[in-house]
């Protein structure tokens, strides 16, 4: 059976789901529809199956639509039998999804950041609360990165491998790495898993 | 065991976790902090317990610390012994996952286009795609709402119910029950459920 995935080559959200994928060994099995959004310029097309016009956009055989990124990397991770990505239940299970939770936020952040600093007229204190905001998250993602790692590749690891890259691809200023030496190290490790190179971003 | 919830009485996603609670027979075990958060003004003493600056955050007893809101969702679902909120595998839980990714992203939309209309130079292109996204998300729900309503009130129908009265609370200059008489419905009927009214939004 195969899917179809609203793409495009440099969304973090989407890389998430195609990490997730080739972690999975699915990768095969998604077909990817190159559909590009950008806050101010929603794609048309893409309305119809996600009135959101966000992606990653997941359309099974039967039709079904299947949205946010998380959602659908826990779809991804039920086809394989016993999850991978997310625990079944227990600590393990809160423990992942909050570690998600904090690396996927950022993301969201980020993006936001990105939107407003590239305005004729940013709000300064918008600026400085996301930039404040990131230096805690990067923070904690440093504090527990070792414990992260100490687990299976898992969402929460999926999601921040893919944050290191973003962060490398369009906060370059920030230096992000300097003050951050075991979450930069664990990045430089995951970003040679096949799975991260085979959906490296392509800036065209 | 009593928890602690970082809570304001205008957050959506706050009320989202505290109707979830109060669906679940689960409210009397969680104790509120108020913890006020905007865009511009992060709380800085939340930031500890959640980098993100985020509402709400939850702390278990032991100290563990659990969000986003959809985390806490299903955290407090699975202390119910059989999940209620979401069905714990199956297409009955991609379909629920979706709908509610679908009513709270449609918040997320909504929080983000208050930010923007409120500032002194909003960006004309923003403020269109927001309407735009808002209109077709309004009206999938709608198509679905009949669907939706079969089932038993699960997150989705959490997620709904919140988000039509902080529609009519943020956002009552659109007029969103026209056009949409069976979300209206529904939503009315929501809105008596004692979840809901033990949780009304308070404008102070």
């Amino acid at each position: 059976m195969t899917m179809r995935l609203h793409w495009s080559p440099r969304s973090p959200f989407v890389r998430k789901v195609m990490v997730a994928a080739h972690e999975l060994g699915l990768a095969d099995r998604i077909r990817t529809t190159r559909t590009v959004v950008a806050m101010t310029k929603p794609a048309l097309d893409l309305l119809p199956e996600n009135p959101l016009g966000k992606i990653p956009t997941l359309v099974l055989e039967d039709g079904t639509v299947l949205y946010d990124s998380t959602v659908i990397c826990e779809y991804l991770d039920s086809l394989s039998g016993a999850p991978r990505l997310v625990p079944a239940s227990g600590p393990a299970r809160w423990a992942e999804l909050r570690r998600h939770a904090l690396a996927n936020g950022l993301l969201d952040l980020l993006i936001l950041w990105r939107n407003e600093r590239d305005k004729a007229q940013p709000l300064p204190a918008l600026l400085d609360a996301f930039a404040l905001k990131t230096r805690h998250a990067l923070a904690a993602l440093e504090a527990e990165i070792d414990a992260i790692a100490a687990g299976p590749p898992g969402l929460a690891q999926v999601t921040i491998g893919v944050l290191g890259e973003y962060l490398d691809f369009r906060f370059g200023d920030l230096d992000w790495r300097k003050g951050h030496p075991r979450l930069a190290a664990w990045c430089a490790d995951f970003s040679r898993r096949p799975s991260m190179r085979a959906t490296a971003i392509v800036d065209a």
